[in-house]
């Protein structure tokens, strides 16, 4: 079809399992890495997306190597890995502030299973926030030497994840959309929380209990202002179903996402 | 240092082995995977990049997958992999023309010893053309789609590359490198072979018979007008030189590069 789309097809992806999912740890920027079934994730969310005929113009990624090595296999399957990449921090995961390192199940233990599922799932509430002198703060890591030290965070709610979400939304990604380019933007179960959150509507209750299951494309069809006109995930209906069950069940009871 | 860098660092690490080198056929523009010796290499390559505490502003790479994946594993190695990549195809390897795919001792079995290592090793005799028709010409290939497709080769000698690669070094490369940027360029044996040339000033005759070895990072220093100051391979000086001398085995006897 020449000039404008009328519709734009966008692909969200979440990392498949990393060394901390598995060790049940508090992540959040921790630059783990993912685990042999991470990978076989990733691997198989390109083929889904290859076998539904997708072709992407151009793909979005957090700067933490679990993001970035799930489009890299997928794309690798898609044999699609040479379309530009745009890695942005914005796509991080939700900074865990001082809870990052620590194990859910043990600071559940130790702190109260009310307070760890607050700091879980509450919208607003973010968990301890880090000393600047924190190795752990973002402003200490090279890696973020480009961004303003008053822009990282020590600690977020997942209300945060949104905020510094949305700037790359409507001031990059929306354009480029627009334009009529389609994109697929592999992160994290935060940052994708806040996508949808904003596409869909979703309020501030249901969004904390919204699962996106790891490793599956979700592809959304959106009309010319960007609004959905539906989405669905790629894959097997059962395995997709297990798939959120499974991520529901690490921490509060969840709802699914359809 | 504040300001504008009086000397510049520039690295270009050559793919390490594809399964058609593995098969010794005409690879050229063909979209080969890298061995497991391949990945090896590309992975050493990067731990031996970490040791020299080389870090990235931006990654250089043709858009053929021994490439990337050698960028990729590299940089993974060294923690990098979050560094803008630029994707080009002027810095894919030397159009192999009607040759590509056929096995290399087969042909100089057919066509004769001499003519193989003509195509092979003279500067500007190219080898026989393709069709446009034919499947292996790139304007049939979609990853190809966006480049106008007159500028794309039915093959090349490697006059043919080098005329192809200075663009991309004269309006993108080079800029860069002034402006401050340590960039990596993973890329293949001819457009490294252009972009030696044209640094240190290598005769036609000569360039042909220079072998830069697989998988070994080479390390420029460049004076602020570009001009090298000096260079050096990363690694154990005998490793390398037996890496040089495989090379030089595949065809015609080749001179080192040192």
């Amino acid at each position: 079809m020449d000039g404008i789309k009328s519709t734009h097809t966008l692909v969200l992806l979440r990392h498949g399992e990393s060394t901390w999912n598995k060790e049940n740890r508090f992540t959040g920027w921790t630059d783990v890495d993912l685990t042999d079934k991470g990978r076989d994730e990733a691997r198989k969310a390109g083929r889904l997306m290859r076998d539904a005929a997708l072709k992407f113009d151009a793909a979005y990624v957090s700067v933490l190597r679990r993001a970035l090595w799930t489009m890299w296999l997928a794309l690798d399957e898609m044999n699609q890995l040479s379309i530009p990449f745009i890695k942005d921090w914005r796509l991080n995961e939700r900074h865990y502030g001082a809870l990052q390192g620590l194990n859910k199940a043990g600071t559940a233990k130790k702190l109260g299973d009310e307070q760890v599922k607050i700091w879980r799932r509450s919208y607003d509430t973010p968990p301890p926030a880090l000393d600047e002198g924190d190795p752990r703060f973002p402003g200490n890591d090279p890696l973020y030497a480009s961004v303003p030290r008053a822009q990282l965070p020590r600690a977020e709610c997942l209300r945060d994840t949104v905020a510094r979400f949305m700037p790359l939304w409507h001031g990059e990604i929306a354009p480029q959309i627009r334009s009529g380019k389609t994109l697929l933007i592999a992160a994290h179960g935060n940052s994708l929380r806040a996508l949808v959150k904003y596409l869909d509507r979703v309020g501030e209750k249901e969004i904390v209990e919204l699962n996106i299951p790891t490793g599956v494309p979700l592809v959304y069809e959106l009309d010319a202002d960007l609004h959905p006109l539906g989405h669905r995930y790629l894959g097997d209906p059962a395995e997709i179903a297990a798939a959120q069950a499974a991520v529901a069940a690490q921490g509060a009871a969840g709802t699914q996402h359809q």
